[in-house]
């Protein structure tokens, strides 16, 4: 950490500043410049004495800036951990080097629809299938999900095809309930931030797909990965969905797809893209979803409805079957090392 | 609801576009344009409806945009309920003519602390008492919250002081727990889309203090309150807080003060505005304070510190006690209401 | 063009807008609905009408939302042009089918870099050349470039390696004096609306690279597009270079890739990405540069320096000649179209 | 400048980084940390050092992040220039405690339309005349001013009403003959980076009245100050706008209010907000008004026409002669002291 002083701060608040850091038990180093002193302190901080000293020194009259010199996460970061995490689910390997692919409706809405998605995704080579139960809708008036009955549809036809399961759990408390029905814990974009719940999935043990907030900086992400990580849970999955849009008139979102190199140079965890919520949009669903095969992503994750028209919830960006299979040629034309479990 | 079709769509398309709105019990408006046709629905919808048939019709080919005709709100607007709404809490009015001050520490971190604070709050004419005990926290190493320990602490130190009390709950399951200890639940900018404590907190029928999220729209905004209002819950306090800044060289977030009246004009509910978190730093609060006044808000929220320096949270924002007095005294010097009950 | 007006408006209010547009010589379509009344105008109105209604009934009582049908841009709409257009410059076609790349260093600094910057950009099989003459810097300290020196390097170095040449122009008064040296004028993401500029490129005749405005929505980005096509010039070249970011901790910018099959469906322009400022980072560009191809963009330009640790401007972003030959291995690898002249 | 390391960099690395330093015949200062180095500079660096120094050593091998201690401009500076200032034009102070207003319509239409509206500013106590002779328009179809023959008018009628004139100037090459009409040269929001423009602003020695881009960040702003004040013309007046929107359903832009007090302590410029242009909606204007007086701001820029419903732009967002007399009356019951000349 290193703290700027203002282009006249005295040498009393000089001192107050070096006391604050030496009653921490660190040593500051003063750095006499022309116009203004810098301190530096070399130690490596932990993240708790980081934010205490950030605290104490910010409100310290005199000071000008304070700035991180190393990130702020820690278990995500691959400074500490050179290499890939691979998250394995019934063997189904997430990060180990192949492009997984996660396909199925936006909702569970009945055992006929979500099987016959079903038979499409296994029927593709894709291995994950996707449904939601419990469903985060900006309107208390949409269609909000079939709750619990929705979990039991998902883990039969699940089962009934040899497909993992992922599905969203929308607060800590469900954590128990969901997990017992599905492969995979699904945070949403909303729920990026829901402390509760991130501590709660970590504590689950099981793998846990995080997706990034509308307006989070890949920091903040992976701080909300620290979370999961922090309990003792290391398989931790990021996902890039899309962030708050100049404007809404074309596109849904912002897809960022940058932010997949961003992620495997700074972190060890795998990273899977939505194109689907990342666009809002179908017809643009699968150039995104080859665009972040090109830029390195881990996989992604499709919404594919067997009857858009009729869907329930975000029929505007669910694939057709035809679309969706048709994408996954597409992918595999260009090399993705889809893999039939 | 207007559907516009693209320049060139079939009779086909349109008739099909026609035939989904029929479906639905509704009559169709086709309005043949020089380019394109327009197809309106006269009615007005229910909300369950609208959504229904965005999904439907959206897929529908030849569809161009589908454009609201109305906001998608109905209990928070003020198109159905003219009248202000007030929410009284022990003799407190919030929204009902006078400003409100909330004033006291990020975070309870001790008797001591927090009946310092409550005092000074007390002294200077503000009549509701903040403070957190569950903090919800970007990152997993900062301090998190004396959790129970501190909803006692604010019990006892509220009832002393005879000033009326508001913390955040971060979770459904807790709403029950926060609602013994405290008089207004308060649901933070990053849970203002988490559905599950939105319901449980309209359920429990106490005062709910909602936050705007940091990248919501105001339609976003006043959806999220129309999830506790539609449980029944009428006692709902909106708050400003600041949305996703430009940069953070200078300030945390961006105060959208017009946002106030806006939300006077389309809503019922009372505003308050949140200049700590709105700017994120001390100096900036008095004038940000002084400005939410004069836009109309109907009180604010201001954090305050006895002693900031060692505050173990968002020291950097939280005034002193003699800068909070002297904020109060320049906001009665301007004419603000702030009733002392 | 539909107005909706507000719950309650009265019918003296609903008569105004209907005059307001009788006064236009147009027919008001009435559409009275349960709770307000909407009012459509089914001619297709000119651009100069719309603008000009918008204006008067937007200040009418009782109007609540206006609401566009149509595309605010005409002439580059592929709504009223349906083919592809394609620029050529001498004998190289952007846009044709084939994926052109644009390379070179930011800055032309002296004869011998650049002239070493373009063998390498022709021996690569890239067949445009980049290079900046007059620099708009966020700072009046950088480096401003070597004006119209550096348009004589420009040229000559261009003739020499049978590279067509393209450069940045930034006021009107400067397009003549660019225009007599290079093939292709550039207009700068900061000058996107640089109104005089836009008009004196359109009516120069020569063929325009227009680059997107860092916050501008799609829509404005076309009209941009349009104040040149405008005047008759119909050579027109889009470029997404990147959005603001939520922040600049890993990236510069946040390159919008959906924004290619974006424009590609509403307008026939040819669409180029920059992924070295939409990154602003050497190593992103190879994965945004492979992303633009998939998604359909019609061509990359990508900067590149002999040696950018010496650059003067941008160095960072800046392949070297090893990665910017190895980038156009991995293009031509994943079947990009780049022709040699 | 602050130059941290990657973890495991080496002392090759480090060297690297140090050479390049002395080579600019600066000394680094080496910190060891326990898990990365850091590098300081502890001399204040010009702003070409740094520039230049920054391409550098940005392109290391080894190097994370780079930070200044200093803000990148000078001129604009508190820092090297402690006391307010104040720019008069014919007796009238702008930032010399007052508090001054700008009034008149978006655009002159005609003289008789300009004149009735400057009656009323004058009447009003205000002491600035506005108008547009040249209009910076979104799309080429909408009205684009009078041109010369408005700034004639704009001239006559602030003579005629001893009012101070201001207008845009669109470009480098029309400073000359709009400072030969107008007291002020404004300079947009779209023109705040078209540096050809603001060089030739900085030469004319006219007061510079320059608006903040809608995405500028404050440095990015205060940049811009800085090339007009680089050319030594000292009379910059900086005008706050509003900032790019979360989105446009109830106002044009977000208007920055916490960037007042933000200019105040880092600059001493004067500084004017725009709650025209900062909301985009009149009855929004009065209420940010006042609060940019309550904030610190040294004035106000208005839009007002005699009969907005005609206004051939931007009508939606002009007051009415009579919203403007008494949007005047409230500034002075709140205190603001605005004066007659």
């Amino acid at each position: 950490m290193i703290i700027v002083m203002r282009v006249g701060a005295t040498q009393e608040q000089i001192d107050s500043v070096a006391d604050a850091i030496r009653a921490r038990g660190l040593e500051p180093l003063v750095m006499p410049g022309q116009d203004r002193v810098a301190i530096g302190i070399p130690a490596s901080l932990g993240n708790d004495q980081r934010t205490d000293l950030t605290a104490v020194v910010g409100v310290i009259e005199g000071v000008s800036k304070i700035t991180e010199t190393s990130h702020p996460y820690k278990l995500a970061s691959r400074e500490f951990h050179r290499d890939d995490t691979c998250v394995e689910v019934k063997g189904v390997r997430i990060g180990g080097g192949s492009f997984v692919v996660m396909g199925g409706p936006c909702s569970v809405e009945s055992y006929d629809q979500f099987s016959t998605a079903a038979k499409i995704v296994k029927s593709s080579g894709a291995t994950i299938l996707r449904g939601g139960a419990f469903k985060p809708r900006t309107s208390p008036y949409s269609f909000q999900g079939l709750a619990e009955e929705g979990l039991k549809i998902l883990k039969s036809v699940g089962d009934e095809n040899g497909l993992v399961t992922i599905t969203e759990v929308m607060s800590g408390d469900m954590v128990g309930l969901v997990g017992e029905y599905v492969d995979i814990l699904q945070i949403g974009a909303r729920s990026m931030q829901n402390f509760p719940l991130l501590i709660e999935a970590g504590k689950s043990g099981k793998p846990v797909f995080l997706k990034r907030g509308p307006s989070a900086p890949i920091d903040e992400f992976l701080l909300a990965a620290e979370y999961v990580l922090n309990q003792g849970n290391s398989q931790v999955i990021l996902c890039e969905r899309g962030i708050i849009p100049l404007d809404r008139t074309y596109t849904r979102n912002t897809l960022d797809l940058a932010a997949v190199p961003v992620l495997k140079e700074h972190s060890h965890l795998p990273v899977i893209v939505d194109p689907s919520h990342g666009t809002g949009v179908a017809k643009y669903v699968t150039p995104m979803a080859k665009a972040a095969f090109v830029v390195g992503a881990d996989g992604i994750m499709v919404e594919m409805h067997p009857n858009p028209k009729s869907a329930l919830s975000d029929g505007s960006q669910a694939l057709t079957p035809e679309q969706f299979l048709s994408m996954m040629s597409e992918l595999k034309a260009l090399g993705a090392p889809i893999a039939s479990p």
